[in-house]
């Protein structure tokens, strides 16, 4: 018998609809090329900028030769989600199946993989595919290749729609998958694939991984927490800089801070003039950098890892007067995010986690919205993910 | 005889009036102690707000065991003497004698200098001294010593105000002094005391300096016409970006810049996006950088050398999406500054100058104000100044 066709596999653009004929039965019969290049899939998807998530049927593509197919376990939610669900970058195709902190279980690779087999596990972050010709992607930095493909509302090399990772599955060429190592938590780990990797490549890059150097970590989130987790692992002194002298005792006590900085007192902010190596700024809200410019020794950095939607006013002579930088950095490359794994694994060093139902999940992004959060959700999707 | 005491030469809280006794004409004399340690000198000084220069007589210290003296020859006209004069930083103390490009012929050293004698020329910089102990000038670094003295209007080591080179000499610790090699021409060679080193080390510490790299100057005035030679005899490709179209022909042809871009030409720009490993941006007025950072490739910085009066507002996306830094420099330490002046001489890098005469200084200043230079005024302080 001939399948049932599912017109929501194909794109009228790139898919024109061939037939193959093939043996079911012992019958000759006839399926179309969607059907056998795609398998159906199940997730939660935002249709409009109100952001309400609700359950999705949608496909992926089948495992290629290079591709491994994971079976999604547990997926965070990171702010960039709720960003994408409702439209705030202005750049969201609905529906969307949003999530780019994904870990799972290999249930599938393809004949030319050779890092992965059936059972392992396994994550993908924040991109799925890039050119893998340019300069960015030779230099391991696919995450700058202009190419890039991201994990969800990216439209994919096949010309379809990339749907992240509230969803049962994801196939993914193995270059993007990355390997996740025995005894790392896959719920914990999971915010390690974005929040982790983010703060992790520019520490590494100005060489704040050093013992003895001394890092402030500026606003204590999501990605904050694990800065202050990454730079006690690398043997640096960490100093969380905060508006809130409330966070204080969770900076220093939980979370293993040296030291903590109200970026409002300003006896506070004067006796630290000059002390830190480098900063890690991971507030995606609008506020002043100047001030913390001052915390920083000659020709040391900020790191800018949040995207405040009204510019940045800077004064250029606090930046002349040291040689100081203010740099931008976002995730890292495919080699970088398995070090990063590897070294978070290897130094303990893992998210603190929420773990909530996938039916919490619209409730979560309100909670998202007000930082109330410590400090990611994850989503278990293994175990609440199921088709309505 | 008693000389007459100069009451001028007292800093009263600094100099207790002891008498020194000593020979004079076979008969007994005294001196008082500044008399002995000082020594009178003249030069051109604003007294007030109006930045007005005239004539000055005051006085330096006599040349210690460290010290070399200069009998000044030229001294280069920079946009901080201006602001400086007119007290736009807040921070003028009157009366100011500005010049921070100086150049003329060793007259005395010190007992302990080892790398000047008598004849030979020297420059001195923005900088006299620094307090030589910190990780700043152990790394060569002297120019963000937190003890750095400017070469005008600060305090230096002796309580005195440190008056610069619109005068008829100078006395400088050997090691803030600068040989001038053979060949490099002392009028044209001042400008980089200042200009040049500004430039020069930013771009070395960068690694603009290989061969191949494509940077962009931004601004064609006292730092960027000097950036562009300097990119030049690096083997570098070298952009002027400006908002004027009629400064094309004057930095192809004359400079000898590769291209040239206009900054209010979206299409020009939009064709140069991602094409530059570096940005040296030399504008001291207030513009916008967000669009400048589209020309960076990857991981490129844009150099701030000018300090624009309100802060820049910055885009964080911009610096994020290509791991792009916004840097600012201030100088160069004494190392790098004779390093540079080495290589100027080798390859034959020098200031556009309009050589002035002394009493035109008040018009220059009026003149640089406007930017309507090409690209440096040197005073020809050999010639033209002589004590009224």
């Amino acid at each position: 018998m001939l399948r049932q066709f599912n017109s929501h596999f194909v794109d009228p653009t790139t898919s024109p609809s061939k037939n193959h004929i093939y043996m079911e039965n012992g019958n000759i019969a006839a399926a179309s090329t969607e059907e056998v290049r795609r398998s159906p899939a199940f997730g939660w998807a935002a249709r409009d900028t109100s952001g309400v998530l609700s359950p999705f049927t949608f496909s992926r593509r089948k495992n290629g030769e290079n591709d491994v197919t994971i079976k999604i376990l547990y997926c965070g939610i990171c702010h960039s989600d709720l960003h994408s669900v409702k439209n705030e970058w202005q750049n969201s195709v609905y529906p969307i199946v949003p999530g780019h902190e994904i870990v799972g279980v290999v249930t599938e690779v393809g004949g030319k993989v050779d890092r992965f087999k059936v059972g392992d596990h396994a994550g993908v972050g924040c991109m799925v595919n890039s050119c893998r010709s340019c300069h960015e992607c030779a230099g391991h930095h696919e995450n700058h290749c202009p190419g890039m493909i991201f994990t969800y509302n990216s439209t994919d090399a096949d010309g379809t729609v990339t749907y992240g990772g509230y969803s049962d599955s994801v196939v993914v060429e193995e270059h993007f998958a990355v390997r996740f190592p025995a005894g790392m938590p896959l719920d914990r780990g999971a915010p390690l694939l974005c929040a982790g990797i983010t703060v992790y490549s520019p520490m590494k890059r100005f060489g704040f991984d050093v013992p003895g150097k001394h890092i402030g970590v500026v606003g204590l989130g999501g990605l904050g927490h694990v800065a202050v987790k990454f730079g006690k692992a690398f043997g640096a002194k960490v100093t969380v800089i905060s508006t809130s002298p409330s966070k204080r005792q969770e900076a220093v006590e939980r979370l293993g801070a040296d030291a903590f900085l109200v970026s409002k007192d300003p006896d506070e902010m004067k006796a630290a003039w000059g002390t830190m190596d480098g900063i890690i700024n991971t507030v995606s809200g609008n506020h002043e950098v100047t001030p913390l410019l001052s915390l920083l020794k000659t020709f040391g950095q900020m790191v800018l890892v949040g995207a405040p939607e009204k510019p940045l006013e800077i004064y250029a002579f606090p930046l002349l007067l040291g040689g100081k930088s203010i740099v931008g950095s976002a995730i890292g490359g495919m080699k970088e995010t398995q070090e990063m794994i590897d070294f978070a694994a290897e130094h303990n060093v893992t998210a603190d986690i929420e773990l909530i139902s996938m039916d919490y999940v619209n409730k979560a992004m309100e909670r998202v919205a007000k930082a109330d959060v410590r400090y990611r959700f994850v989503i278990d999707i293994g175990n609440t993910l199921s088709a309505a």
